[in-house]
């Protein structure tokens, strides 16, 4: 699995989901997107890391008691101190919010870390207190019960699902203010230069269409003149 | 179908759903109000129009490639082009939010050929970004996958389902900060007159609870002496 | 059942829900918060009072015409003038939102009486203009039509669920910005105090993580370092 | 409340629950089927009976050890020693069927006193062993969890709700192999004896389609002949 | 459109759904399985015809009451006395069997007009006798309320969604005890005759496996030697 | 973990699943019963036997082409042939019955290894040709599609989660024809000793009701009349 390389890194931080979902789409990828979560925060820069996993199972009463964390080897907290700077905490939680995934702690610890934000496809408890970091953060919707609620941490970077997207290790996590797409490890380069590609166009035809013009033969682009005008526009924008 | 007058969008411009409801409930319809829908944004003037539809069925992958829309026919570019000014369009999106209704550029044309506002009991794509346009728009949760993915527009203009409300052409649609609903088109002018008179009573009503008083006799008026009150407030007022 | 002491109170106001559901876990209560419910506005104090209830059951058309409020005895009418103040009123809406429990007007009211807040699992109406109040509002998400339309108030201050949590007439309910928590009456005082400690706690490992601190150690303090430490902190800031 | 009528009882053994449902709709009753229960064995007659309503809510885990049935003075035990023979025993149990609202033993003896059938909109358990009792049972699905797991049985013979239907003590409740309605009990004789009328009329019907007649005109009888040939079948069959 | 050839129907007779998906799946079509539907009895032939479709949409009560079936016009009426012989009637009804989508007086006449069966992703009423039927029925469970109490008839033979899966006038369906799917109409020919090639080599593994033989190797048969054995096989059984 | 000892499987064959939930129950887990899943017939013998589990991810199209069975070593196929003799073979299907998780072929090829049964939180294909197998089988509803189209196997005999359940490899698995329930390793023998003295009793009891006797006083046996009369039944029936 190649490892992000800082350019494409820099591609996705300018780039939207919607516009990664449809490189994706062209490719015959149509499941990439994390289906029902949503920042806690609208106002921050792209979330942009390789995946690392975090893969939770309904939890047995017995297994779970608070006295778990005082293991050093439980799967949460090693998962925390684990993940590498730059990547993504993608959690599994079988989209079950009624109890957390996690709280701010660990949150903060993975944001000091140097982590590149995190995902789960259940809820974050000391969500209002999370919103105030500068960290991007991904849920379904607040559960401030225990993880250990409803929730056991089973496996540390496995292939998963999350919010019904397949999620592989390594592969390229992108959040904006819409959502997060999972992009595979393979087609990273290329989906971000398409991506990035795309972007320039749309912000064209966007310009072009708060001008008052129509979309057919412009968007796409079937008549000729606007292909050109495209260039020109590229040209004068230098991208 | 007569032609919503302006006169009955002036009133509707000042009246909340709430208060619409109350008054297609007391003829005896209940099901006006589109479920599950919300705006991008809370600080718009209400949304007011005829309803243009668009209906969506599940796509076949073979009909669904990204080449389809080189046709100047598709539906829904089509749709796009031809929605009336004033008039608001609405997406029958089968309560399906794992893929976009539409993006940005799309609504952002809708926006400038005068339409009134857009609403789908799917998801839209650059929400963020639509989330900027003084334009209402409004769905159940962002999606970023293209329309293509799980939708194929197949209908213009005709009867839909829209968030389990029932939408012909030509009703007319209001939204607000809290949702939408549907007026059908015979009752929009007596449904406006009473949802005006049903608003100012409710705001002699809360301005009276705000000093205090009891709602026993106040809401609904049973007491004779609160009736007196009203008539003597409508009168200071001008209302 | 014990009332809440102002002490109690006092110490609720200052705690969080997440750290009340933890309290609670140790003591084996693993459905005391309320699922899938989310604050009108998340810049309130924290919610606390005595649960003060009402029932809904489905609408039967005939029972529920407009005219029903003409009734004094009306339950919902009636619940509203008699919840105590400093309570908090808690409706068993079946998890139904399709159509509203209550509006701006009665909410209004309660917040006139001194009443703590309220809480729905359905959807309340007029919820821009309730979003305006200084006063905690709690629902699954907004919903325009009449109560009338599903629901019928049948019991004042009975036992019920709200959100799959029971509520006993008396339950401490506390709400922040996260959502809301039930508390069982005879653990009121017990479960307040330890949130108070925990929170005191989690105060100084949030610290210790912010400065870069691991977790391993410090969050559960394994380490008589930590444990020392935070001896310290309390001292030092008076905790 | 006025009894069920031994005549009236009668006459529902021999009417579908669809018929009926079409008789309550013309009375403006539109949410009297029970959603989404099923029976454990479709060929016993029909289940007829005045409801008695057992409702369940969340259980708290501190209130419901497998110790509390040893008190005689259960809601749940209780209502079963009291429930009058010929009546339906109906549990509110919020559509909720991960754990059992009841189980072999209660029902079986519910049918040895005499009652006339039992439904629940969760689950029950023992359901292998019930589908051989001479007794109508409905539920949603099988469950095997005890009911302490989920449910606390907190009221007898209240007012309810069971799959989406009001159900009032009193109310007549009649089951088919397809499902139950609940029929207020003011409309109990009228609703009857009109499905009775509407039974003969359909059963006619029935006879002239499988004849290959068209449905246009006979059903319903705008075509004066297929008036004239109804009543003279009727004559014919003695209906 | 091509008509359906009698061979092709002869085929499609003797294959199963589980056969078809695999073929549609490998020419890119992932969603032609009608979702969440069941037959009504196990033991009928397969259902196979070319689909005539009925679009519902949410009732609108003022539209809906009971008189409405007086007009000849009806769209439902006229769908079931227009549909052609050897079709397969499907009605897309939003998958809400909250109401019944038909009743047995209407199915009988579709069996005696000769159609291939009847589909629906809503409820169909008097499901016991029409269980009686040897006609093919499938939906999603049975619902007793008229369906003017949720649904309007709208549309005749138009595009369509049903169960999520995208139906166009003259797609073939194919029903069996599983489900039912739908073929493209311009791939029916080549998906039947590959089907019957799928279904020839499975019943050779099937024997083999029973026999005792291990799949690896086998299914699929990535060993010559089992398909020499399966071209014996095949000579052998004379398919 | 234990292996499942004779006697203790011999025990299992004759308690049911519902029993088997109490005693769980009394030991605080409240979770172990595989929710919303069915077995295909109801007149087998228990099934009993070791977890073996096969863990399922959301599909990523480009990695699941129909190409992948020819690799011997695709998880799914793996584990069909590894699989022990005696175990009950358990699938996470994430609750996805849009495809399915198994066909007929690799069914019978369990049965065929000794396997005790198969459950999967999904769907099966060929299910009516699975029903016809002496071979203990459950699922949520029959599910025609590939499981390549919306699955993945990806981890053989971890963890997992079922219907809500959570699955160790090694736990005692036991079905009925009410459902399935887990039971963890460690306690298989005292929870399979203590569930035939709770069928024994629970047989007394039945017998009792059968007779005409309340259930105040016995079930439980609070009166000593009742604890003595089971007494000389089981001395009686020799159990």
């Amino acid at each position: 699995m190649p490892a992000l390389k800082p350019a494409t890194r820099a591609q996705l931080m300018g780039v939207s989901t919607a516009t990664l979902c449809t490189a994706l789409f062209k490719r015959g990828l149509r499941h990439q997107f994390i289906q029902d979560v949503r920042p806690l925060r609208a106002d921050l820069p792209n979330m942009v890391g390789e995946a690392y996993t975090l893969r939770y199972m309904p939890a047995r009463e017995d297994l779970n008691s608070i006295e778990v964390f005082k293991n050093r080897e439980h799967p949460q907290r090693k998962a925390v101190e684990e993940c590498p700077s730059g990547a993504v905490f993608v959690i599994d939680s079988r989209k079950d919010a009624r109890a957390a995934s996690a709280g701010n702690i660990l949150v903060t610890r993975l944001m000091k870390r140097g982590v590149a934000g995190i995902v789960t496809d259940g809820g974050f408890r000391d969500s209002p207190e999370m919103a105030r970091l500068p960290f991007p953060v991904y849920h379904q919707r607040p559960a401030a019960p225990t993880n250990l609620t409803v929730h056991q941490a089973i496996d540390i970077n496995v292939p998963i699902g999350c919010g019904d997207a397949p999620v592989f290790p390594g592969d390229v996590v992108v959040g904006d203010a819409e959502g997060v797409v999972v992009i595979p490890a393979h087609l990273a380069d290329e989906v971000a230069a398409e991506a990035v590609e795309m972007t320039a166009f749309e912000d064209f035809v966007q310009e072009r269409v708060l001008a008052g013009q129509s979309i057919l033969g412009l968007y796409p682009p079937t008549d000729e003149a606007n292909r050109v005008a495209f260039d020109a526009w590229r040209k004068a924008h230098g991208r």
